[in-house]
């Protein structure tokens, strides 16, 4: 990239039109780059800054928005590899590359490599019949988590199963060829809490973590994170951040990597899932540090030196609003929100309402961990009416 | 407003597609707000948000825009006052509304009317005749300050005079029409520095004041800010900030008010300028401080309650990007910046550059008041090339 440095602008194209690529829209106005997205409906969340709406599954459409900007990042991982493979062997900066996002697109190639790299994995297996998945299961206290390889999220193609016969669907051979003819299983780790680690990698190599975050799900999406993890060890902190470093290196990831993680009893990190671009985990990021992961996925995709990631206050929690049923009310609740709760920050993605969907989020910084979580969570509950 | 509290969006039509229109973008995407711009050209530095191009001068023009919105706000004072009396009768909410633009737009009217409030100002005096103008600098020390009411800006419209025959242009019956019949003279205050309070006021009547701020200026134009005022003792706080209350209420501002003043050797402050929107000594609040000066205008101009105006850090401190040639260059030396200064957060307003013109800013927050300071202005001075 660094030939483009003296150039005009630096053009960065998105790829999906979600809040991800809405939130980068803020630090492209501030550092005045050309933001370009490539949306998949007209009226995204992103719709600002959306220049394309196309199908990004279709490699004509690809090539010619890539013609127009100087680097492709991402808003989501769902764009086929082969394309992507495709316009870098035109000559096009995809970061983060093809070679990486394989592992994102695929929790049995990101345990193969994970395991390869000696990072700490739950135990796990590839497995294609009942037999295997039983004899897993039996080997593992009579009960694991199976997931389908490719196409989960947020809790989709991820199951709790203890039988094979809780799986008999994905067993099928319609369910099989979906997973892509194998399924991962794992063992149930007993955690004590989840963490994520956010970080950001350029291609040129400099690598900066932000501090370790907790995060709590609920139905399987993420609803409240913690910066930093409450009571974390220096130990804990060290490990979270060299595990972070290990996978974005071993990987070859550039851009935001966020590491979801299990905290066991006896204090261990074992790596759940991998997301190679800005994460809710990361969005306290926004008012909690120096450099929020909108902007350091941009500098990073651009291979700009990265920005500070230091903490702008001692405690951030971000709450999701989730469950809106009516976004007409959504609105009409920002007046009892902004009374109730002065210091927090609002983010509403614009999207229309959908049982469960993230519809924004809101997030409180502050010297005192219990006030914030306090303020955050009642401008949340506020917010979403309840 | 209230009405429009459960509507479906808040639109808010912003005047003018300058840099502080572009700063509007931010908060009005966080928060999910409709920012609608009306821009003078195309390619304006707030062009994400700008819906129409057009002559504010043009009633038609601002009637088609104020039917798009729910309120009407603006990015500068220029719109003339009789158009803005207009739309009010059209039952249109301007905010501020044209009784408090009329203050901004005429500097000898705001005299009077800061001197009918009892509010501290430097002496002063209508003016049209060199025998008028010489009579004053003769009574204050041989110099004065003398301003044309109207249309004066960073610096323009304003000159330092020891004779009448220094102003013989405005004198002339051409400049006296110009500057609408009569000049404003002022005292040449022997000031020790430069304060500006912000604050921002709703049209129910909440106000909310950041911190005072020291300005620097620079051959009239703003170029760097302290945030808070180093050394401004409680008194002077409380001072500067119940000014501009009482500038406020007195004046009906509504949205933010920005209050220019001097500092005397003896700890008086005097009123110098006013501006009715947000403002250059402002600027730091978009890290500096819970609420964004142009979040705080937003959420005032469609009557919401204000956010907090706590500072983030210990001190902040905003360097002006003046004296750019080359826009070309202004990227070019964006690697050498993000090297040189992790913490600072660069401001590009995406105008082409132009002699002196006001190309961006760049702000840092920290504890270490002379650590902040040396990071902004080695950021500053990196990017613009010195």
């Amino acid at each position: 990239m660094n030939e483009k440095l003296s150039s005009n602008e630096f053009r960065v194209g998105v790829i999906g039109g979600g809040q991800l690529a809405r939130m980068m829209t803020v630090p492209a106005i501030n550092l005045g780059l050309d933001l370009r997205v490539l949306a998949e409906v007209e009226g995204s969340s992103a719709h600002l800054a959306a220049r394309v709406v196309g199908d990004y599954n279709d490699l004509t459409v690809l090539r010619a928005f890539a013609a127009t900007v100087d680097v492709i990042t991402f808003d989501h991982e769902h764009v086929p590899l082969d394309l992507l493979r495709a316009l870098e062997a035109d000559g096009v900066s995809v970061q983060p590359p093809s070679r990486a996002l394989a592992f994102a697109q695929n929790k049995l190639e990101m345990r193969v490599r994970l395991s390869q790299l000696e990072l700490p994995c739950p135990d796990w297996a590839e497995v294609d019949s009942a037999a295997s998945i039983d004899a897993f299961i039996a080997n593992h206290g009579g009960v694991a988590i199976l997931k389908t390889p490719i196409g989960g999220y947020d809790g989709k193609g991820v199951r709790v199963v203890r039988s094979a016969q809780d799986a008999a669907d994905w067993l099928s051979p319609e369910g099989l060829a979906k997973a892509g003819g194998r399924l991962l299983i794992e063992e149930k780790v007993e955690f004590v809490r989840e963490l994520a680690q956010l970080s950001a990698r350029r291609p040129s190599g400099e690598f900066k973590a932000w501090s370790l975050v907790q995060t709590t799900q609920r139905n399987g999406v993420c609803s409240e994170v913690l910066s930093p993890a409450p009571n974390a060890s220096e130990k804990t902190l060290a490990q979270a951040a060299a595990i972070a470093e290990q996978i974005s290196e071993g990987l070859g990831v550039t851009g935001v990597l966020a590491v979801e993680m299990f905290e066991t009893e006896d204090g261990r990190l074992l790596i759940n899932e991998l997301a190679m671009r800005p994460h809710n985990s990361g969005h306290f990021s926004i008012e909690g540090s120096v450099t929020s992961q909108f902007e350091q996925h941009l500098r990073a995709v651009l291979d700009l030196p990265l920005g500070s990631t230091a903490p702008t206050a001692a405690h951030a929690v971000m709450v999701n609003l989730l469950g809106v049923d009516d976004v007409e009310q959504f609105f009409g609740h920002y007046q009892d929100t902004m009374d109730a709760a002065p210091n927090a920050k609002l983010h509403n993605y614009g999207k229309s309402a959908r049982a469960g969907r993230k519809m924004g989020h809101v997030t409180v910084v502050g010297e005192d961990s219990e006030a914030v979580l306090a303020e955050a969570r009642l401008a949340a509950e506020t917010l979403v009416g309840n």
